[in-house]
């Protein structure tokens, strides 16, 4: 049986993989169905608008990028996550990249097993082309 | 005894207050030693640096906020705080006041049977004047 540590850090590495192949439906299995992803001025967005959202389709922009885990704290059926992340998002059009980098902090929920994301805040903020 | 939920909200509504009266010493007591707050496009922040920021000392402006808790989950000694958080900063120099409005996620922990707030996720954005 691998840690919960490792678990949390398995499902931060395939949810990754999956954004970048465009494979929304395994990152809909990556979260609870109550997810809730905070970003700065924005509303919430839910799982569902999470799912409609063009921005993870296969036709939309490739999405790639490299986390480091801060810090994983474990608490019974709950967790948090603290990552540091850096992104470049790449348009299929031929538009240059935009890259995004900062801190992520998640609660995850055990749920059956399994760990998934049930609250997300996004402290990503663009930067300067690398 | 008040219940763990309230014990958090109690702990909301003292920071707001001593926030806005510049008592930056019970906010300190508020936090724990290895607090960490998170902003977009800055480096995580230390209980050191949060207590030297000026912002937060006598001289510093009038910070006057409105939370609505959104959600409160404990889990044992650890618990998380998604909050809605509309807050209003005066410069003690006549220059007109700022607004930010967003949303908070938190981890507190429990020390000594005290809840403290320990890692702070702030995705307030600036908005248009009132």
């Amino acid at each position: 049986m691998p840690s919960d540590t490792d678990a949390i850090r398995d499902l931060v590495a395939t949810w990754l993989r999956a954004s970048k192949a465009g494979d929304l439906q395994t990152v809909l299995e990556l979260m609870t169905d109550d997810a809730v992803f905070l970003v700065p001025g924005r509303d919430p967005m839910t799982k569902a608008r999470f799912a409609a959202s063009g921005a993870r389709d296969p036709g939309g922009p490739e999405i790639d990028a490299v986390s480091e885990i801060e810090e994983v704290q474990v608490a019974g059926d709950w967790a948090y996550l603290w990552t540091k992340l850096r992104i470049v998002i790449t348009p299929r059009d031929g538009t240059p990249p935009s890259r995004r980098a900062g801190h992520t902090l998640s609660i995850l929920r055990r749920e059956n097993g399994r760990w998934r994301l049930a609250r997300d805040a996004n402290l990503l903020a663009p930067i300067a082309e690398a």
